[in-house]
C-alpha cells in the first residue's frame, strides 16, 4: 500500500521558514556580491529546480537504483536515464549558480543553492552525486588552475561538457592520506606522467559526456615523505592533444559492489599502465592536500546536506504511510468492535515521527548555518566578519558533516520501523534510503576523523576564538529566543550547556598542553555527539524563537509553528539532558576501551 | 582484503564461560528433567553443531544471500544447498534437543539448545530459520495437539519430513491480532474449512520436503469480536487423505522481496480459494491467541538470539579486519616514515569494537538468563521456583527480544564503520548482517509492541511481583559481585540503578491506576530501553564477578577475564548513566509528541 501523495521531498513551507524566518536570506542582497538577487530570484531558482526534483529526478530514482552502472570493454555504462537527467541539470543552473558571474555563474548565495540542493538529492542522490563531483572539480581548478586549464577543463566543467572527480583514496592508504604513492614525474612540457591507483573513485567514467577529469593527488618524484610531499593534478581520461581528444591511459580496473547510491559507479582507476597517462599541476607543487582542503568544507557540507535530503524524503515517506495505513487502535480505545485508527495516533508512532522531524529538520538548520557562514566568509565586505565566518565555518563543518549522517541514519531506520513489516521490503522505498544514508558516516573523512577534527583541531585553533564566536552566536539566538517569549527553561538549558562545552573544552585543551594528547582525543566521538546535540539544540532554539514570532505575527499556519514547538521541546528534553554524561566520559578520559589490549578482545 | 582467520562465529571460550562460570549449566542436571545430563553430553552437543556451523553452514550464507528463492508455477523454489544442510540440522538432533524422551528428543536444557542454536544463526539465520518455525509448530501441536495430530503431524516436524510455519499476520491487521478475518467452518466431520489470507508466513512453501503445516489464526463462524474469537488450527499445504497426500487448497499468492533473512521467503498465501481447504483445531475453540502465547516467550527468545547471532558474527569479523588492516598511526607516533600500524590500535577503533562486545557479550548473558529461566520454570520440581521463574521469564522476555534487535542493529552498524569504504560493499559481509538485523525489531512483536508488554503489562503482574523477583536476582548477583572484589562502584550503581527502576515503575503504575494509562505507557520505549540498560547491567556485573573469580583462581586465560572486565566497566561508564534521563522522561510523561497534532507535522 504505498502512499497515494506524491513524496515532497522536502517541505517547501519548512525551506522558506529556515531561508526567511529563521534566517534572513534576503538580508544577503545587502552584500555586494548578491546584489543583482532578491527573494525573487531565489525563488525562481528553488520553484524550477523544486519542479524539476520532483516530475523528473524522483521518477528515476528507484529505477536507477535498480539497475546499477555495468562494466564492460573496460567501460563504465551508466543508465541511460542520465542522458537525459545531466543536461536537465546542467539546462536549470545548478552547476555554476553559485560561481562568479565571469566564470558564467548566477552568483548566488552558497545558502540558496543549499536548499535547491536538498531537494534534488532527496529526490535522486546519485543524480546529484555527478553534479557535486563536478561542482568540486571545477572549483579547484577555478581557485588554483593556470589559465589553460581554466579556459580547457573548468570551463568545459561547468558547461557540463565533461563531469569531474576526486581521486584522493588508495588501497593500501584509506584515511591516511599520507601514505598516498601515485607518482607523478616531470615530463619537461609541463605535464607529468602520472602512475599509481585509486580506489573508491565516485563517479569515475560514464557515457552520458565525452570525458571525465580527476582531480588527483599524487607525490612528484623526489617530494618529502608524508602530507608534505602531494601535490595536485588534472587527470583527465582523455587528453586534449592536436585539436582532439586522444586516450589519456587511465583505466577503470573495476567497478565496486557499493550497497547504496547505486546510480553513481564508484571504480578502482588504474593511472598510465601503459605509462602514459599525463597530468597537469593544479597549484603549488606539495602544495595538493592543502588546496584540496580549501575545498574540504564545502565537500563535508554536501555530504550534510546530503544526509540531511536522505532523512528527509523518508520521513515524508513514513509520515504520509503513518497518515494512510489503519492498524490497531490507540490505548484510549481498545474496543475491536470499533474501526481501526492510522498508526500516526499511535503515541510510538508519533514519538518516531516527531524524532525524524527534530533530525530532518534541526540538521537542516544547521546545514544551512554553515552555508551562511560560507556565504559571508566569501562574500562579507568587512575583513573581520570574514575571519569570524570562516572560523565559525571551520568549526561548525564536520558537525554538519557528521550529526546527518549518524542521527539521519537513525532517522532512516525509523522510517523503515514505522512501515513495520512493510518496510523490510524492498518493495518499499525505505529501506533504500537506509542504504544511501550509511555512505555518509564513511566517505569525506570517517566519523572518527570528524571527532579528532573537531577536538584535536577546529575548538583549539587560534586559541580557542572559534568556540567564542560559536559561544557569541548562541548568546545571540537566546537573546532573540527571550525576546519571542520562548520557554525560559529551555534558553537557560542552552545558557546551561554552553557553560558546559566552554570547561569542558578548556579542560581538554589543557590536557593537550600538558601532552596528554591520548587522553584528550580519547573521547573524540563522545565530544562530538555532545557538541552535534548542542549545535542542533542552538538551532532549535532559533527556530523555536522564529515560531513565536510567528505566532506573534498572527500568521495564517499557526499548526506549523505549534508543529515547531513540539520539535524543539522534544529536542531539549529527550536530548540535550544526555550533555553531562557524555562531558563526563570526556573530561575523566574514561579508560575502558584504551585499557583493553588487542589481544584482551 | 576479507580475513584469512575463519570467523568463529562465536567466541568458544565465552560460550563456556556463560554456560559453567558466569551460570552453572552443569547444576541444572540436578532438574531430574536433565539427570541423564552431565557437562560431558551438552559439550558433545555443542561440539558437533559448532564444526556443522562453521564448516558446512557458515559457507552457504552468501550463497543463499546471492541467490534467494524464486516463485514460479505456483510453488516456491529455495537454494538447492537446503536439500543437504536441512537433513544435516535433522541427523544432528537439532529439532528435538529440547524435547523429552517421548516425543523423541534429547531433554536437554533450553538454555544448552540456546548456545547451540547461536552457532547455527550466526552462521546463517536463514538455515536456522526453517528448523526454529518448525520447532514451533510442532511444540504448539505438542502441548496443544490430539493424539492424531501428535502423530501425524508433529512427529513429521519433528522428524524432519515436514516443515512448519506460524501464519498470524494478516494484510489489513499487522500487528493488531484482534483484527484477523481468516474464517473457519466446521465441516461436520471435525475439521474446518478455512478462507482467507495471510502475509510475512516465513518459510511458507519450499522444495525441500514433501509438506508445509501452517500453524494458523482464524476465526470461527460465530465466534466473538477481537481477540477472544480467534482459534489455532493446523493446515497443511497438502492433506493426509486416504493414505497419501492430497492439495488442501493454500496457495503461495507471492513471495516479499526482504531486503535481508534471503534464505528463507516470506509469503503471502491464500487459503480455500477453490473452497476445499481443511484445518484441524488445535487445542480449544477460540483460545487460539492464548495457545500461541503460550510459546511466545521461546519465539521472542529466539528472535532475541538471532540478534545476538547477528551481532557476534559481524563483530568477529570486524575485529579480525581491525587486526589485520594496516592504516595511518596512532595520535602518538605520527611519522609517515613509519610503518603504518593496525586499525584496532587507533582509539576509535577500539571504542567501535568494545561497544559491539559489550552488547553481544552483554547480549548473550541475558538471553542465557532467560533460557535459564525458561528451563527452571519447566522443569524445576519445586513449584514455588516454577512459579518465580515463569514470572521473571515473563519479565525478561521484552527485554531478550528487544535489545539484541536495536543495539544488536548499531553493533553491526558499527562493524561495517569498522571496514570503512569496504564495508559499503556487498563484497564484504558486514552490510548483509546489518540487512539481517534489522527484521528482528519487526518480527515477533515490533520493538513499539514490546515496550508496551513490558510496562503496561509485565512489570506491573501480580502486583509488581515479578519486579520484586527480578531486584531480589539482582541483588544476589551484586552480592556475588562484592564477594568476588568487584569494583564497589559497580555495584552501588547497579543497586542505586535498580532503586531508580523500582520508583519509577511504582509511580508509573499509580498513574495507570489512577486511569492516567495514555501518560503511564507515553514513554514505554524510553522504559525498555532504561530496562534494557539495567538489564544488561546485571549480566556485565555477573560477569566481572565470574571473570574475578576467574582471576583469583589464577586461571590461565587472564586476558580474556581483563577484557571481561574492560567491558563491564565500559557498560557501566557509557551506559548506566543515561537510566536517570530516561527515568526522568518516563517519570515526567514529557508531552511532546503526544502534544503534537497529527496535523501539525
Amino acid at each position: 500500500m504505498p502512499s497515494s501523495s506524491p513524496n515532497p521531498l522536502l517541505s517547501d513551507r519548512d525551506a522558506a521558514f529556515q531561508l526567511y524566518e529563521v534566517l534572513d536570506a534576503s538580508g544577503l542582497c545587502a552584500l555586494p556580491a548578491f546584489s543583482e538577487h532578491s527573494r525573487e530570484t531565489f525563488e525562481l531558482l528553488l520553484d524550477n529546480i523544486r519542479r524539476f526534483a520532483r516530475e523528473v529526478v524522483f521518477p528515476s530514482y528507484r529505477l536507477m537504483d535498480a539497475e546499477p552502472p555495468t562494466f564492460r570493454d573496460g567501460r563504465v555504462h551508466v543508465h541511460p536515464l542520465m542522458r537525459r537527467l545531466y543536461p536537465g541539470l546542467v539546462e536549470l543552473g545548478l552547476l555554476t549558480a553559485t560561481r562568479p558571474h565571469e566564470v558564467g555563474g548566477a552568483q548566488l548565495p552558497f545558502t540558496v543553492a543549499s536548499v535547491a540542493s536538498v531537494y534534488l538529492m532527496a529526490a535522486n542522490l546519485s543524480v546529484y552525486g555527478y553534479a557535486g563531483l563536478t561542482m568540486g572539480a571545477a572549483h579547484l581548478l577555478e581557485a588554483f588552475g593556470s589559465p589553460w586549464l581554466r579556459e580547457e577543463f573548468m570551463a568545459r566543467l561547468y558547461r557540463g561538457e565533461w563531469t569531474g572527480t576526486m581521486a584522493l583514496t588508495e588501497p593500501q592508504a584509506g584515511s591516511s592520506l599520507a601514505d598516498v604513492k601515485t607518482r607523478a614525474t616531470p615530463v619537461g612540457d609541463g605535464t607529468y606522467r602520472i602512475s599509481g591507483s585509486k580506489i573508491f573513485i565516485s563517479g569515475a567514467d560514464q557515457d552520458f559526456t565525452e570525458n571525465v577529469v580527476h582531480l588527483t593527488l599524487a607525490r612528484i618524484d623526489g617530494a618529502p615523505p608524508g602530507t608534505r610531499g602531494i601535490s595536485l593534478f588534472a587527470v583527465p581520461t582523455r587528453r586534449p592533444e592536436g585539436g582532439r581528444l586522444v586516450d589519456n591511459d587511465v583505466q577503470v580496473a573495476g567497478v565496486i559492489h557499493k550497497i547504496g547510491w547505486k546510480g553513481l559507479p564508484s571504480c578502482v582507476l588504474n593511472y598510465g599502465e601503459a605509462g602514459d597517462c599525463r597530468g597537469w599541476l593544479v597549484g603549488q607543487e606539495n602544495r595538493g592536500l592543502a588546496h584540496m582542503f580549501q575545498m574540504m568544507n564545502e565537500a563535508r557540507i554536501m555530504v550534510g546536506l546530503n544526509g540531511v535530503s536522505t532523512a528527509s524524503v523518508a520521513y515524508h515517506e513514513a509520515l504520509a504511510y503513518a497518515r494512510n495505513r489503519p492498524q490497531g487502535r490507540s490505548v484510549a480505545a481498545k474496543d475491536a468492535s470499533q474501526p481501526q485508527a492510522p498508526i500516526i495516533e499511535h503515541a510510538d508512532v508519533r514519538r518516531m515521527l516527531l524524532r525524524q522531524k527534530a533530525i530532518v529538520e534541526g540538521g537542516l538548520s544547521l546545514l544551512l548555518m554553515a552555508s551562511w557562514q560560507s556565504d559571508l566568509a566569501s562574500h562579507a565586505p568587512d575583513e573581520e566578519v570574514r575571519r569570524r565566518a570562516g572560523l565559525l565555518l571551520d568549526l561548525l563543518t564536520p558537525v554538519a558533516k557528521t550529526f546527518p549522517a549518524e542521527k539521519g541514519y537513525e532517522a532512516n531506520a525509523l522510517a523503515l520501523q514505522v512501515h513495520g513489516g512493510y518496510g523490510y521490503s524492498s518493495e518499499y522505498l525505505p529501506e533504500a534510503w537506509l542504504r544511501d544514508q550509511k555512505l555518509n558516516s564513511i566517505h569525506e573523512g570517517t566519523t572518527g576523523i570528524q571527532g579528532l577534527d573537531l577536538l584535536g583541531r577546529k575548538v583549539v585553533a587560534a586559541g580557542g576564538e572559534a568556540l567564542r564566536i560559536f559561544a557569541e552566536e548562541v548568546a545571540a539566538t537566546v537573546a532573540r529566543a527571550r525576546k519571542a517569549g520562548v520557554e525560559e527553561r529551555w534558553c537557560a538549558a542552552m545558557e546551561r550547556t554552553m557553560d558546559t562545552v566552554g570547561e569542558l573544552t578548556l579542560t581538554l585543551g589543557s590536557m593537550g598542553m600538558a601532552g596528554e594528547v591520548e587522553q584528550m582525543l580519547r573521547h573524540s566521538a563522545d565530544y562530538l555527539e555532545l557538541f552535534s546535540i548542542v549545535a542542533v539544540a542552538w538551532r532549535w532554539l532559533a527556530q523555536a524563537a522564529a515560531a513565536r514570532e510567528g505566532l506573534a505575527r498572527g500568521a495564517e499556519d499557526r499548526d506549523f509553528y505549534e508543529g515547531k514547538l513540539c520539535a524543539a521541546q522534544y529536542w531539549f528534553a529527550a536530548e540535550v539532558p544526555r550533555v553531562p554524561h557524555l562531558a563526563e566520559l570526556c573530561r575523566t578520559a574514561e579508560d575502558s576501551y584504551t585499557r583493553m589490549h588487542a589481544e584482551w578482545f
